[in-house]
């Protein structure tokens, strides 16, 4: 395919990194796609071009006013050698979302998932192979205009970047301890917690940092009003099978619609296990843990996927999942999940785009 | 006094902009302060140099998660030719409690503030002389590492960039009209209100801009909990006269603690007007009007000082305030503050700084 794009190579190629090693959002590929958007000539000059330093006047609007939004995808290398794309639809769809929330312009989603594709075959050398690695897709969009008024900025830049990424769980997957944190919030309803933009996971630095200082690898959200009801998992969405049913709070306004959530839930229907969302408050969950019903616990996101939740810390009461081992049905949707990602399942649904 | 920075000087200076004309942080003058922190090393490198574009990683973490905080304050020439800081103590100390929240090292106060002076020393012919307009100073932190992991950033670049301003109501104080908000919310008790960072800014943009549609100049914010107690307004701490008594909401874990907000108390209890901080509902204020005993009602902020209000937009109910005209105790608080500000009048509080 001919591409739609101007497309400048790099001459100085980097050296790939070691499959084994990879981290999360460490190394980064040899380009990158680019579009600007100005008021009046709207969203122009799609490119990718060698990955590089941008260079932004200090008045630049999203160092002071965090005009930002950004998505977070995969490709995967199939064993065959294809690559495939995980829900890109969706994510782009959840970028206008964003941009909305933050008075950004829309984008045209089949014009930047094109670019996405493009970019993806431009750096196709740098998707790794090995077991439970992929190729991180970031793409965000910044206000750029330099001035200090507290307004829209008539200018931005998008972005996207590409990150080899290696398995979140290098030794297969493992429950972890999560801290209910009481005193910060990420989110509130009429706040910004339905998108993906910036300030929210700088509101959340604070007590992510406090939860590990304390030996927990995540915290566990509540809401923003009463702080009762359980919200999200670090930067994930979350699940519990209580007496045979899995349950995940309900869309409510201040919790992101997850990509992975969605297509969790959906995959739960399809093998009739019984699936609800609504609201449930941490008062519910530890009295399910005290009478034995609560079965399993798990977070999902695009990085991690599936992860599955040990231990919960809540004010002086901890609540033990599953004797602190991975549950049958978490194990069974992320082998199932992950299997249609890169290609080894069958998939049924359709939401894998080949690149 | 001789400079414990380095100070590299422009080769090319700028064209000063037409002081009857110069808006808010649109125009930046010559010379910016820089300062670099790395962990392990901490902060270093303090250093004055021409203001250009800065060059950072398309990864850097205040594009993604938007670790970043601010302030504002503004500088004066006074008729005799000297330059004030407007009490740049109270922001040096409030920055460190943004830096607190958001999980970015301190900073030596002292330091910053010798900076500041030496880079207001080194653009000193930038200030505007022509009446209420000002020098406008805006330190910010931001943090830089080119990594996509949601943790607190390794390393930041401090930035004090100067925008000469003009006078904030060129016509003299005009009371504006202001539309309460009853969907967004800027923040929450448990959130980032207390702090300066970008996040907040950028969640006020959408409520901001469908106000302007309706012809409002600003939003008056709700709190995130029960949508019924005053919190601010725009970016602007706000008071009410009410029954011979100026009343302000009190500090409550969402609002920004204003340093005008901080002054006027002073200057209120200092002339013997009554003043108190505590909850106050947008009910109240309501029957306030209807029973008559709404006096006045005004923002306080560094870039207005004082801006009264005229009416208020509350869903189908407006409220106009003396009759939409400025109340005698906006304008003596407005022309004893302003009057310390520039010089004019003198500072028994020790609020100016000389550079
Ligand atoms: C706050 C938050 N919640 C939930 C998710 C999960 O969303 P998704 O499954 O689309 O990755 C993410 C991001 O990945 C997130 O940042
Ligand atoms: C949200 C907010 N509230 C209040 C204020 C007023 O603070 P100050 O008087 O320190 O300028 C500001 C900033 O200026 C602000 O951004």
């Amino acid at each position: 395919m001919s591409s739609q794009f101007t497309v400048e190579k790099t001459q100085h190629p980097k050296t790939k990194p070691d499959q084994q090693n990879l981290g999360f959002g460490k190394h980064f590929t040899d380009h990158m796609f680019l579009m600007n958007y100005t008021a009046g000539e709207g969203w122009h000059d799609a490119r990718i071009v060698p990955y590089a330093p941008l260079s932004l006047d200090p008045a630049a609007m999203v160092f002071h006013y965090g005009q930002a939004v950004f998505e977070g995808l995969k490709a995967y290398k199939t064993e065959g050698g294809r690559v495939l794309l995980f829900r890109p639809d969706q994510n782009l769809e959840r970028l206008n979302i964003s941009n909305e929330r933050l008075s950004i312009p829309q984008i045209d989603e089949a014009l930047v998932l094109e670019g996405i594709k493009e970019l993806v075959r431009t750096d196709a050398d740098w998707i790794p192979t090995a077991e439970g690695t992929s190729l991180y897709i970031r793409p965000f969009i910044i206000a750029t205009d330099a001035a200090l008024g507290v307004h829209p900025s008539p200018q931005y830049l998008l972005i996207v970047i590409l990150s080899p990424v290696g398995a979140y769980y290098p030794e297969g997957l493992k429950p972890v301890k999560i801290n209910v944190e009481s005193e910060y919030v990420r989110a509130v309803r009429g706040g910004t917690g339905v998108a993906k933009t910036a300030g929210n996971y700088a509101a959340s630095l604070r007590a992510q940092e406090e939860a590990e200082k304390q030996g927990y690898a995540q915290v566990l959200w509540l809401d923003g009003v009463e702080k009762k009801y359980i919200e999200e998992v670090g930067s994930m969405n979350v699940f519990f099978k209580i007496n045979g049913e899995v349950v995940t709070p309900a869309l409510n306004g201040s919790i992101l619609s997850g990509v992975t959530r969605r297509s969790i839930i959906q995959i739960l229907q399809d093998k009739e296990i019984p699936v609800v969302e609504r609201r449930i408050s941490i008062e519910e969950l530890y009295e399910a843990s005290v009478n034995g019903t609560l079965e399993e616990a798990f977070g999902t996101g695009t990085a991690a996927v599936i992860s599955p939740i040990g231990e919960l810390n809540w004010e002086d009461k901890q609540i033990t999942i599953n004797k602190g081992e991975i549950g049958q049905v978490s194990q069974e949707l992320y082998d199932t999940l992950t299997g249609i990602q890169n290609g080894k399942v069958k998939d049924t649904f359709g939401w894998t785009f080949e690149v």
